[in-house]
């Protein structure tokens, strides 16, 4: 099912989230609480934002307990910008290409969930990337496609409604050729300046998502599960897209209505 | 570039063609002779036959020189019918699935060579992979999408029609949309009975390629160079495919032209 | 605490162990039920036997249940003698070098457990190690200085006696610069012919150890824990030495006393 | 034999030295021109200063020019001090642990040579790791043993007199138990603060050794061979010690005298 944590906020190692909480998302990997698959074992990644507009991107298919390389990074790395991701693969082969976070230019996502019965999706899936983004398209990932086809719906210019066309287009998919649950997602997504948000689900079943302000660093936590026993953990609601900017956080409502004409036919 | 070799007789170690020679197929990871990359170490894979009609496959992307794997696998494992491959990128990720040889039901392939401008023409041709076939599309490489292609088109039951059906849709492919050389060509490939070898290029240079009948091992070994400097060696012209079955070769002439409407358009 | 599963008998594909049971090797690297780690999915490895002195090794750092060729290969090769084992790290580095089985020469070796405050005695057994030897010490585990020491002391012409003094020595070692537990084994080797395994430990808790004769295949399985619900698995009592030959099996009790002046000093 | 590049001066992306000149050191991994070996490819790392006193440390077995987490984090990551190493094995396997550069503490440390016949040497090489830091000996170089061997002399208050004597133990070690040619090191460490650079050798080839202020920069490259075809690179004299602190380099000359009794006997 994967973990997920990603920051905003004052300049933070990246080990203040992957690494120092006492359930940090490096220790979810061996044990998380609130998802079906205790074990992230099937990779890595992190991207994070520096001076570049392209955030740097690294991702290994170690579990994310045992590779020296990620505690180097995260002790090292500051930023004040960040999407980690440890994963739980649900059918793709294990390499780096199928790893979270995805970038395409300057955005960055990751996401944890799925969309029912992908296998028999995936080449209509393929066909929605638009030809310009094929070359961002590395892996066989549910998560890589939609991501892609979100982009090419104008991600970059309108997050909210380029994420719900691309929602929706899956759900559709997945209901026409696919099987159920359709769509389930816990995913955040940034552009380099702003953090996002969303939890949704075809069904009743949405994947866990908590946010928290953080006095002492200046800065937002964004969360499968809280890193930590301590209060002020807030649970986003399912169909909510949360913006987060500076030190303000907008949550509105994810409504994810086909409004094109079907691009995959029934 | 890549190096290839393949071997269809009675059974051997791997090692005789992978280790043993004095430029055996590791040897010419390192340092090849008669290509453009003298070093192929973007990853290697062996493909075998035994008892059972899918061959095993093991790829990996460490240099095929420096896998303490490779080495054991090939002293242990006796094969009548093998294919194995050293890869130098042509431009795709170092990643497990994109090492030949790729397998598909019994069927296994490799290539040496490129399709022109793929980069460009990658998304067409995933999209003439038949939709049944599509879950064995892995990775990313030319090579990979020619054989699926080529899977769909007959390859089980009609070797040399559908290679060339294939190689003509690509041919045609890299003309409309790609960039020159559009098609360079020695692969081999297999249905766990018989060996098949293609020699073609679209322009004047084809990747070169060999065959020796040793009379030692009462096998046939197909290859990009040769594996020693002992006589024997004879070259395939361009143009040409090979049907190796037990101690018989047969030589055909390979002519890909474009038989069906074009499925991609101008 | 690692999980591992032998076989002595008829050939048999090696998936037969590895993939096929219901509580199959690699059903146990993501959930073993009598280990205090249930995930051992810090690398694997198989070693087995075949036509030649020498086994085969092959042994990689994805968890185990993740890996294709593992996967290709279980189904590929046949074996009347083989090791397999899924890791999980009692301290050293995930790497191919740290996995089991240990091979050296005709001999391989595995083991479940642990040699209490190894950390702090690891240059000491390194120096026990013979210096005809230390080329095999290829890593940093504590079950593969074991080994190499148990080598040294003679495990191919006297396995008993080698093994327990090569026990006696490290549990001594543990005892006078180390930590307790001091040692925890359940380990298997073999020579090529035979197949040996032990349980002990030097305090009441001795890591599992299971044997089974199968009909059907006409062989022995020894397993840290069953590999379905079947009756038939005998547990081997702690303080026992195993020794499996043919269709025979010899259990004799396993006493590790120093004999020798100590090595290592007070 | 292995190629290396060391920075010390003002802040630069990693890929100043890794990527962008003309023969920068992922050029170098594919095709160097002043080495025995002209292809690097077993591996590679870098160790770069910012906040911490240890360093961060990147190391993989890829080859440097089909990793792109290493392509990532060079356009990422801003230093002023770093040492950066693409690897040809002399005989060790290819793992992490024994790609350079290598830490201790605060301390880093890469090399490009060998000691002769070390394979018959490494017990007694590991034997001479001071206790306290035998933790730290992961892998099984030559240039790891050495390393740690200097940190035990006092690298860290003394380096060069601790180098010295490094050297001198080793070349002894070699001259009585090993092979000639005995020692050639063109090697480069840190503490943090300064950057240090040696060649040596016991007989007349020392591998290369280059340094260049550089204005635009304002700080110190110090290679194995030049970044570019500029003028300004200044080739360092075999039996030197340099010493880049600010914008200075202070050149003493480097003799190994073995002082100490000899520790390993005749």
């Amino acid at each position: 099912m994967c973990r997920w944590a990603a920051y905003l906020g004052q300049d933070i190692y990246l080990s203040d989230v992957l690494i120092a909480p006492a359930h940090s998302l490096i220790a979810q990997s061996r044990a998380a609480s609130e998802c079906k698959t205790a074990t992230n074992a099937d990779g890595f990644g992190i991207a994070w934002y520096g001076d570049r507009p392209e955030p740097g991107l690294f991702r290994d298919v170690l579990p994310a307990w045992s590779d020296p390389n990620l505690q180097s990074l995260a002790h090292q790395v500051n930023s004040g910008l960040f999407l980690a991701h440890v994963r739980a693969s649900t059918g793709t082969a294990t390499s780096r290409n199928n790893c979270h976070p995805f970038v395409c230019g300057g955005l960055s996502f990751m996401h944890n969930g799925q969309i029912g019965g992908f296998d028999a999706l995936r080449k209509s899936a393929d066909m929605l990337i638009p030809d310009a983004l094929y070359g961002d398209r590395k892996g066989a990932t549910d998560s890589e496609a939609l991501f892609l086809v979100a982009v090419g719906m104008g991600l970059q210019t309108a997050p909210l409604a380029a994420m719900e066309q691309a929602v929706a287009t899956f759900e559709h998919l997945s209901k026409t050729h696919g099987a159920a649950p359709h769509i389930r997602l816990a995913a955040a997504f940034s552009d380099g300046k702003r953090l996002f948000a969303v939890r949704y689900s075809s069904d009743t079943i949405a994947p866990t998502l908590y946010y928290r302000w953080s006095e002492s660093r200046r800065g937002w936590a964004v969360v499968s599960e809280p890193l930590e026993q301590e209060s002020g953990w807030i649970e986003v609601p399912a169909g909510s897209f949360c913006v987060f900017e500076g030190e303000n956080v907008e949550i509105q409502p994810f409504r994810p209505i086909l409004q094109y004409s079907d691009p995959v036919g029934d």
